[in-house]
């Protein structure tokens, strides 16, 4: 795993807003990394392809994909090549993100690639028990997502505490050393508050702060909160 | 149509090749710049997604993405929105490349969307009767594959001629206006030269120009084989 | 194109429902039998590959598969084998449904393997663009689907006539032999009718017979409402 | 799980293979069911989807789908419905079989499906890792295949037992109760042998007797292989 890396970590995922592409991804950013410098707490950030190389030359903390392909070097005309993106600096990739779902043998082989590469692998799952399947692999992070917490709205704060629990439970039965990161539910401090104290060391957010009206408010708000609870 | 494109061109397809990754992406795209200069034709790129901004910035032809995806902005992890494409200074994309098949209904949306950003849409169908139906579509370019050259190996120069006119004829009898493109069997100047004879208004290539030793010097004798045919 | 189709038709999708899956498919397909024989009116129907000899085996009238896959016989578990859906007595298959949506190049190969196989092919499409391009594969039937019927639950005979002759009019500018189905906005006998008074010869309907109180009543509807107009 | 699944077991998988196609698929199945009176060896068919209904009415071995959609009743035209299945008296399917890889989400999911269906889950895995990630969703069994075997060709009597055992000891640290198969392999009854020796609980196989000259014959030395060893 890259040594830059550090929890508790807020990891924002930029997705394909249009407020967090080009111009708009280097000043998202660099609000993520004014946080860090302001609070020293962990942030990476995951821009779309295109952005990567101007937000990594912008920024001092640790740049992610959103996605790359289970391809070597070669003739993949469209695809993502691990190499592509670990030359622009980004340190890692999200693998399986609910939105870019991925076959058991591609989220395997990915992880293999990125990790051959020197590079951070983050897998997301949907439920207690992809996640525990998703532990088996190795990856370096899991980033769950409770169903609970997803179809409902509600945030983690409010929710009953198996619900992130639970699932920490099954994928510490099978992997004690994978970073767990809690996917869904953050909307506010206290969200990543509760979720550092059920026992994750860290976030996965990404409308929460990109469609913020002011991102930097947001951002320091989560920091704070996981500042309290290092 | 962007007017920066002419015709007759080569546009270079630099696939997930590491001889067009990175740093080798700017030298490779410099290279073809250098051709255009010295030789007046129309000369296009497509490196890799993570490589557009810096070939954009280092070379003054034209830059394509190799693929984009059929989203609008919003939540879409992992995908290529043509924005983000657009906000590099890429002029436009291949889409549906034999490496990278796309329904249909996508085909016809990331046309619909490539052009509202004001790009250029290169579609790629894989047979007389599908680049028909993709001509329906009206895109600004198709490269045409005729399975004989691909299965085959056979170059442009020494096919039946029927196999390149059959899959044009059928193409004008719904498209007039559409720029046809010679995507397969382009090995030397003579095919260029044959493909341009035949009814084509340019080529599409990858590997034998991303592979050669020499790159500059095959880039150069394409050119050198379409100038004569202008 | 099999002898026993003929025209103006009504086409069943029994979908995946529950009400037309196992006996419950050969019932409903009973149905649409007994209609054909009190009316005269063509009707098919198109249940799952695993009541398709069943239903073949209880009525006399055309029954087709919902999909099938662009392969040959040989290694391919899980795959729908064009000659194991002609080996049940179906005549042949519904292609590219809104909810099976596929890559041009296997509606292309698609399309050939079925009428190797001297099967029927009905090809659905979403909009006029993609209709106009299905067109240009040369398929017996096409089923297009006016987005504005879809979106907003217009039925056909209250709708602007030219969302549906503006389709019909970009297919047969490429193809004057193709039947031509409506296959969105039929609830109502005279939905049917004005599908066929302004060009199409035919309706696809699905949970608007199968999740009816009384299949068969509508069914009727529909067949008489044909019958005035042949 | 079912309850007339015994193990050992040799698991037939027809794919689309003409030879086991319709009437073939009936043939083949009784030359299974003979082969299992004779010797009291279990033998599980898994024929295609038209087929599956022919083949419960003609042997009285367990029938298996090859794959089922990860759906509930509804509109989900062409694709496969774990009731439909189940109403053929089916008993169970493959899920994920190489040629027809799933995302893990939809693994997951459709286990569950079968479940709730009373149905029996064989999940197929392509290597160590996968097979690992798959016991922890809790299928009845799986099918395990060594990419060494795979690959290369060697059979299971000529490979490093670590080829097998490796991966049932990853599979046995999360799942002590899964039911084992070799999938992978498996050419003469020597290879039946030696898998049930290194901890299997029967075998997936395929072509070794679908393209078999006699079948019966080879089915017959399988189960004869299996009879010594229990």
């Amino acid at each position: 795993m890259p040594e830059r890396i550090e929890t508790p970590i807020i990891i924002i995922n930029f997705k394909t807003y249009v407020e967090a592409t080009a111009k708009n991804a280097v000043e998202l950013a660099r609000k993520a990394e004014r946080v860090n410098r302001e609070t020293g707490v962990a942030i990476g950030v995951a821009p779309q392809l295109t952005d990567l190389a101007a937000v990594v030359a912008a920024v001092d903390i640790p740049v992610l994909a959103q996605h790359i392909d289970s391809i070597k070097p070669g003739g993949y005309t469209g695809h993502v090549l691990a190499q592509s993106v670990k030359e622009t600096g980004a340190v890692g990739t999200l693998i399986n993100h609910s939105e870019r779902q991925l076959k058991l043998s591609d989220i395997d082989q990915i992880i293999g690639i990125v990790h051959e590469n020197g590079m951070l692998s983050i897998v997301c799952a949907n439920n207690p028990s992809t996640s525990t399947a998703v532990a088996t692999l190795k990856p370096d992070m899991i980033a769950i997502e409770p169903p609970e917490l997803i179809g409902t709205g509600i945030p983690v704060s409010k929710a009953q505490p198996e619900v992130i629990t639970g699932t920490i439970d099954l994928v510490r039965e099978v992997n004690k050393k994978v970073i767990i990161l809690c996917g869904a539910g953050i909307s506010h401090g206290e969200d990543v508050a509760a979720a550092l104290k059920l026992g994750t060391q860290g976030v996965l957010v990404a409308s929460g702060i990109v469609k913020a009206k002011d991102p930097y408010v947001i951002i320091h708000e989560f920091a704070d909160a996981m500042r309290v609870k290092r």
